[in-house]
């Protein structure tokens, strides 16, 4: 029976029909690998996801998890997946034997990923976290810390979180106030030694007692002569402060001082505890005294850079998360709509016919077509991202890892917001085709509505990604980024004017015409001569750009399979690909039009008006 | 301070200064009311919404009705809520004196019961299906009838429902199997009397005892003289089947066979009990025997034409629902965009400077714009039905009530689906500006949308709502309906160019040209020569259309403001109406375009592709 998780011919389409994850095998780094190798850890991902994640999905939702004033209690079967998860080697599956992993190509764990994912997006954050927390150590921490906080992280024993917002602090990091005082002591960490003091929000799996210790990596200010924390930015530093000290042998210490204030009940995404942590209040008194321990990471006030390194990353975790919880709508959709009889065709007059699947009513398919478009138009996005980030890795040349690099900058808030924007519609669709029950808790997809809706926020909303791409990434290093697009784009137009089918010539067309579009609304929006003026509608720029991005991941699909016309799978693909140009990109050029106004509506909108 | 619940000023706009209200006090049916009832009764309305409904909205939702075998159990503060509802006369607040109701105008009613709705959408519901089960009933019961269920319901102490779907049939009304068998008594409902059986889904408030008696209006089919049910919808009449039957003297007696098999857990709703109910399985046997006694209401077999009486208000009311779960939205985030400090202006390069509140953020004030063009917009559209209703019932001539009703019967399917899906936008919008917060159950926009994403499915899906505006309002009556409100639209257009105001005159011609387009592809899509084809993407055409009378809506208020302009509340309603008119309706032209092409990307999709 097919899974209603996730559909592995497609992503077997996207990783060796493709992206050719195949060739990654002759570079150094994957040349114990093979297709076997990849198949394998994908099989052993779906089977884990099929067995131990969907199968308390609803369960945790329904139980979330609940603090006592003590402790929080969490559903057994959330330990029992990660267990399993760990155990089979997932948490270190892309790093170094070194470190006891498995060196896979990042696209490879990505695509194994997903699966626990569109399983399980609550349990599965906590995964995600750690091996987040523990790439950013990688980078920047000394060789102690690694081997105090990242082999345990990547083992399974430990942990990690991001500790950033902060009640008063959310979008607007540079007004953080947890602060940093050194505390030097004897022995390793010497002068990296300091107490931090303060609150931070929105702190997904910031307490649980489902591993060992919690690393919390940490932003705060380390105050300045005049013991005042230095405004904006600049003064933030990054820190480790494990919720357990761990001794010169690794052993768990002491509690650290970090309490618990309190569990936010969301909406969705139920099953991962997201906190308000207070950080050295003196519930706890590490080394006799009050104050968190936190060790230094890297230089003091380059805490952001360093923690941006981690961001890129979440970010196309985010944008892999709200896509696979649109796949696996779709896949309940499709099952549903296959499977419920009700109504008859409109030409059949004979209310004693039996009623057909809704499956075929033409709105149905509509509904179907479009979560399909969207959803493997944004898988395939994601997937395009992380060989990116194998080619920015492993590159033939430092150039071809450099350009790789502005690629995935340039793509990284599409990747983001694309996914969160659209795939959250396909859950709405999902629901439809469900009818009433769609809307019921006795059936799967309006989980999955509530789940993804986080996604258009946490880890830089919707409007900072607006920014991002139109008052950053297109405009940095002389617009290098976009041009590197654009010739990507242009390599796509070409190949399907040469491919000879009448639809993807005339896909190629509309593609060019508009991604030449985009550019010249670009400039038309610097020349505006006012920064206010050029960023007004920048979160309209991003979906009108998302969508011009998306049809040219359906393009290089349909390119793809039109090779195999024949074929169901394929057939499904060109009709997508037909789908999302016909109904889906002439809401860009629309879009555009309005951009290259340089509408002022909403800057000209004073708040007594409302 | 103003309340969050619904905006006083904007709906005294409607009322008073655009659909002119007061002018009703001259018909001899409202001839005793006065703009000074009508505004007492708005304040009553506000007062128990404000202390009874909205007080308890999170609390229900949070402790949703529970069956335990036997009864079902509800917090209860909505039963306090509903007491002082009905107490207020609010439940006959349009019903004629001789019912002991207030004969205030349907728009006025409309106008009081939106604040219970924004207030409390579960509990509400139970008014809203008490009213809807009254006013069937009036239309078609028996004088004996109507003593016996209509009028304990106007006073509050019977509550109604309306069960039309069941498992296996839920938008195909025709495939209902719930059998109705002739159980002819002596006395006074004779040969009315029927026993019911058969499983009805998906009824609100179907089992409760926030009323001394519960009032089913209950679709099923009277056997032929083969025993055997009559296939399609010409079989299905309509029955009253009470909970407890009711003596002579209108005494609560017997426990009529009707079991509660279970409850719908629903994503949002939850107030409102939703149940499968089990009628004449034997669980009780009133008058010796199994089988649930019902009475026919009007003809044998014209079931489904006296429940579209019910039908059509519904639409409204669920238009209404919608539309007000947005209104609320959108003053709550309006309230936190007010309040909440964060980040800086883009030109503000000082990080010591203090934040500024978010609705200074253009971005913040772009998703606070689309909120007040959507939820105003709809606001507008179902009180301008509200007032034809009125029109309809009291116009000056046979003609004017006629023309009213044409007009209603077009934008009915409009009301009820734009709302659905502009205003179930317009709160997640409300949730992004909140930001993290809006994703938690400690604020209150994300129930809002919980709530509202019902709104597309009952009482006619979206879908079913294209198919009813392409396939029947537009061309029966050979037209008559679409040329009725165009010339309505035309007349207001011609209203926008005589007022002199730019803008206007570029709004007026705006619209004009889409609506002009509507009757260009409606015809073409007529032409089609294949109904599958014309009826493809009817859901599409119900958005392009509902925009359009959207944008009508606008200029319509626009009008009015314009007159006014140095009011800071007129000013917000040119605003909203630009934002609608440049950002919303060149959506529909890009729709239109595509229905031009009668494009058959959806019906050519084969379910093997998927």
């Amino acid at each position: 029976m097919q899974s209603t998780i996730l559909n592995r011919r497609d992503i077997d389409f996207l990783l060796y029909e493709w992206l050719d994850v195949e060739s990654l095998t002759s570079r150094e780094r994957y040349q114990d690998h093979s297709r076997e190798t990849f198949s394998a850890v994908l099989d052993t991902a779906e089977q884990i996801a099929t067995d131990l994640f969907a199968t308390h999905n609803k369960l945790s939702d329904a139980n979330e998890p609940h603090f006592d004033g003590e402790r929080v209690a969490i559903v057994p079967e959330v330990k029992t997946a990660l267990d399993a998860f760990c155990a089979a080697g997932f948490m270190a599956a892309g790093h170094d034997y070194e470190y006891e992993g498995m060196q896979l190509p990042y696209l490879v764990t990505k695509a194994a990923g997903a699966w626990f994912t569109a399983a399980n997006v609550a349990t599965s954050a906590y995964t995600f976290l750690t091996m987040g927390n523990a790439n950013t150590l990688l980078k920047t921490a000394t060789p102690r810390q690694v081997e105090r906080f990242v082999r345990p992280q990547l083992a399974g024993r430990f942990f990690g979180t991001m500790c950033l917002s902060e009640p008063q602090a959310g979008s607007s990091l540079s007004d953080i106030t947890t602060r940093a005082e050194p505390d030097p002591v004897e022995g390793p960490e010497g002068e990296r030694q300091y107490r931090l003091r303060g609150n931070k929000m929105w702190i997904s799996a910031g307490e649980h007692e489902l591993s060992e210790n919690i690393v919390h990596l940490v932003l705060a200010k380390i105050p300045g002569p005049d013991g005042k924390l230095i405004p904006g930015v600049k003064g933030i530093s990054l820190f480790i402060v494990p919720k357990y000290l761990v001794g010169e042998d690794g052993a768990i210490g002491e509690r650290n001082d970090i309490a618990l204030a309190g569990l936010n009940h969301k909406m969705g995404n139920r099953g991962t505890t997201n906190c308000l942590l207070n950080f050295g209040e003196g519930k706890f008194t590490p080394s006799g005294k009050a104050g968190a321990i936190g060790y230094l990471v890297g230089e003091p006030h380059k805490g952001l850079a360093n923690m941006f390194h981690m961001m890129n990353e979440a970010r196309i975790g985010v944008g892999l998360g709200a896509t696979v919880l649109g796949v696996t709508g779709y896949l309940h959709a499709l099952d549903y709509a296959r499977n419920r009889p009700q109504g008859r065709h409109p030409a059949e007059k004979d209310p004693a016919k039996p009623q057909v699947p809704i499956i075929e009513h033409t709105d149905v398919r509509r509904m179907l077509l479009a979560q399909k478009a969207y959803t493997e138009g944004a898988l395939a996005l994601i997937m395009y991202c992380a060989r990116l980030v194998d080619e920015q890795r492993t590159g033939a040349s430092p150039e071809a890892q450099a350009r790789a690099g502005m690629l995935l900058d340039f793509l990284t808030p599409i990747a983001k917001s694309w996914p969160s924007q659209w795939c959250t519609e396909a859950n709405s669709l999902a629901i439809q085709v469900h009818g009433g029950y769609g809307y019921t808790r006795e059936y799967n997809v309006e989980q999955f509505y509530r789940d993804n809706r986080l996604n258009p926020i946490h880890e830089g909303t919707h409007g900072i990604h607006g920014l991002d791409l139109l008052g950053r990434k297109v405009s940095i290093q002389q617009g290098a980024l976009f041009k590197a697009v654009s010739e990507e784009v242009a390599a796509t137009v070409a190949k399907a004017r040469a491919a000879d089918a009448s639809d993807l010539t005339a896909h190629a067309g509309q593609l060019e015409a508009l991604w030449a579009r985009i550019g010249q609304v670009t400039a038309t929006l610097y020349a505006a001569g006012d920064m206010n003026k050029t960023l007004a509608n920048a979160s309209l720029y991003l979906e009108a750009v998302g969508h011009v991005v998306i049809a040219w991941m359906w393009l290089e699909q349909a390119l793809v399979a039109a090779r195999h016309q024949d074929d169901d799978f394929y057939r499904g693909k060109l009709q997508a690909c037909r789908y999302f140009f016909n109904w889906e990109l002439p809401k860009s050029a629309q879009q555009l039009d309005l951009l290259e106004t340089i509408d002022t509506t909403t800057l000209d909108m004073r708040d007594a008006w409302f």
